[in-house]
């Protein structure tokens, strides 16, 4: 029988045991990318911009014809040209003069100045006075300044967001390596337990783990496979199991809380693989199996729901990053807590919360319920955990909390 | 001419001038609606569990016939029976007996306890030996513990998240009224702009702004529609505003950051509707403009990418929250800044950074550049803000930061 192992241990246990999967780059198009997993570094393959250009509205100088100048001494210039938007400046810009340039216009060569329309008069005579002696280099961007070819622009291993498509529309990277979906198999088991469509008969309930698992998964940014909900029967259990392994790159089987049925999932697991663990040291989630088939995980969840859903945020995401070879970013908010909230159990406790905003402070509030409740998460804005050492927190004190709103 | 507003009173006027759009209410299955936004309070119909159900594996008993019992004087009670997982228990235990239950199986009538197996005996001829009195109610979720009919599940204006979709499941909520997706127009103007997949000409930059926004209202539940790149010209700017605000809910116009180009669209804002707001007291995110027509949002962000991803983030997505009557949670991580960083120009400052954990220190490196490099946004991973009255933050202050990883 293996050992409860405390959290750190798990994360220990996951990182020595698991590698990412190798040979996953599929390419799509950048505007798909959104929420996946960068498969590559992304280097940039040319300047952006790729023109000398100006950040302001007014005109281009050489900043040495503008020096001493005043409002009293305005350096008067001929108006050689004007640059229009999305036009390229291609020539020199003769000592002496100025040209028009829009905000984000190019700056022909020999200019090395912008200076800002509000420090310039038009005289109407073809010349522009100019107030305000510009430096080499003011208000523009060199070609290159943002993106030169070679430069790093996107690490691997990035889950990709709004402002990364951005970037890579800015660089022309339309199409970009991505780490494939993993494909999570999600399993039920339990005699008590009908689909949420059905209504319960006497002694069953529905079963709420599979279409919360996929529901996460999917926001996760997994391919989740629902191959339903399998009867405590040990013959089915492993067929259903062997299948779901075959087909997936990991498979989380929930359900199973008697004592007789956590062991079938050892036996089957073992028989598959590696057992590599059984029992979490936190409370909820302490009846966890994990073990492995070659590098797939299969991953036995509590039945409890707020149990599985505990393991799942915990354990499993982060195991599923660690598979993709991604980062998994975890970040809590500050917040204070309503009510005093008691552990004594020599486990970790993780509790659900909502929060509120009241002025500038943020009010955790304890979901409070008895073990096992569906009620505790829903409308639970997030979770904070009570170490295992510790035995509860009082009302007011400060409290990391761990989001889980809209994932 | 309109005065530069702050930010709060952007918040402010966002709140006067917008209401939630009514009758937006459809139907999806409740596993198609995570991320979407609940457009009615969920009450509960029916009893969760709808039995008396152990949440032990043992012997479920009347608790007065175990009392005074101990490991040295156990209880003995005749087993009347054995439920099993998945089957009612419709009938009354009788006084002076017990009866085996498992984990989540019902209980009978009569009893009023669940004694855990640990604490138990079978000696194997018909009798049990209980080494450990119950109290009334001990390891039993009584039917309707968790919800009963009428009892408020999930609120009106909720973000799906999947640990509601569990608590859907559980309450056979298997059609959920969410708010119908947004439908957000998205142009961009500039003369200069191509679109990504163009290598871009002399003076002209790739279009960066449509597909970032496009990503970002898709991640945040819009229904965005990508209008294109249309030329700085008011005819044409005029017509697809109009055809935009006539099939969308929104629309967000991008660029037009000359000063001509700014007054065009001010032209055709007031020509659709009211012209709100033009200049919010943000760096960068200054020329940012917004109107309506009737309770359509016409705002025009600013062509600098950097800055149209904060106006975006700071004010177009909880302005379209209030559209959608839903709650637009906003939560920041305290992090330590990694460098001085510099503020005097009496606005508002964001600026992007990149969070590293150390240890049990989260650091944030912000992210140096001149102003509107797109490369400011890549690998980003949130954003904070140097108040106006600031003159900067010196290294190791201690900030706030708002996440945008994954969205």
């Amino acid at each position: 029988m293996l050992q409860v192992k405390t959290p750190d241990e798990v994360f220990a246990l996951i990182q020595d045991e698991f590698t990412a999967i190798e040979n996953r780059t599929e390419y799509i198009p950048f505007t798909s990318a959104m929420g996946r997993v960068l498969a590559e570094d992304i280097l940039a393959e040319e300047y952006v911009p790729d023109f000398d250009r100006s950040t302001v509205d007014g005109f281009a100088v050489r900043a040495s014809d503008t020096f001493g100048c005043s409002e009293a001494i305005p350096a008067i210039l001929p108006l050689y040209g004007e640059v229009l938007m999305g036009q390229g400046a291609d020539y020199t810009l003769p000592a002496g003069t100025c040209c028009a340039v829009p905000t984000g216009g190019a700056i022909p060569r020999g200019a090395d100045c912008a200076v800002m329309i509000e420090y310039t008069e038009d005289y109407g005579d073809g010349t522009i006075g100019i107030n305000k002696a510009g430096a080499p280099g003011q208000n523009m961007i060199f070609r290159g300044d943002d993106v030169y070819p070679g430069k790093p622009v996107l690490k691997a291993g990035r889950l990709l967001s709004s402002q990364d498509i951005g970037a890579l529309a800015a660089i022309g990277r339309i199409s970009v390596p991505v780490v494939k979906k993993l494909r999570v198999g999600v399993i039920s088991t339990g005699d008590e337990l009908v689909p949420p469509e059905a209504p319960p008969g006497p002694g069953q309930v529905r079963d709420v783990n599979t279409p919360m698992l996929v529901s996460m998964l999917t926001a996760f940014g997994a391919a989740a496979v629902d191959y339903g909900i399998v009867i405590d029967d040990e013959t089915l259990l492993g067929e259903k199991m062997h299948k779901a392994a075959e087909e997936c790159d990991a498979v989380l089987i929930s359900g199973g809380s008697s004592v007789g049925v956590k062991d079938v999932t050892c036996r089957i697991i073992e028989s598959m693989g590696t057992l590599l663990l059984h029992g979490i040291a936190i409370k909820p989630g302490k009846p966890t199996i994990m073990g492995k088939a070659g590098n797939k995980p299969l991953i036995g969840l509590p039945g409890h729901p707020v149990a599985a859903f505990f393991v799942a945020k915990l354990f499993v995401l982060p195991l599923l990053c660690q598979l993709m070879g991604g980062d998994m970013p975890r970040y809590t908010v500050t917040a204070e807590l309503t009510e005093s909230v008691g552990a004594n159990h020599g486990r970790a406790q993780y509790n659900c919360c909502r929060l509120e905003r009241h002025g500038t402070r943020l009010l955790a509030v304890p979901v409070r319920s008895k073990s096992g409740l569906i009620t505790q998460l829903a409308g639970a804005d997030g979770f904070f955990c009570i170490e295992r050492d510790c035995e509860g927190l009082p009302e007011g004190a400060e409290i990391q909390v761990t989001l889980c709103v809209g994932d």
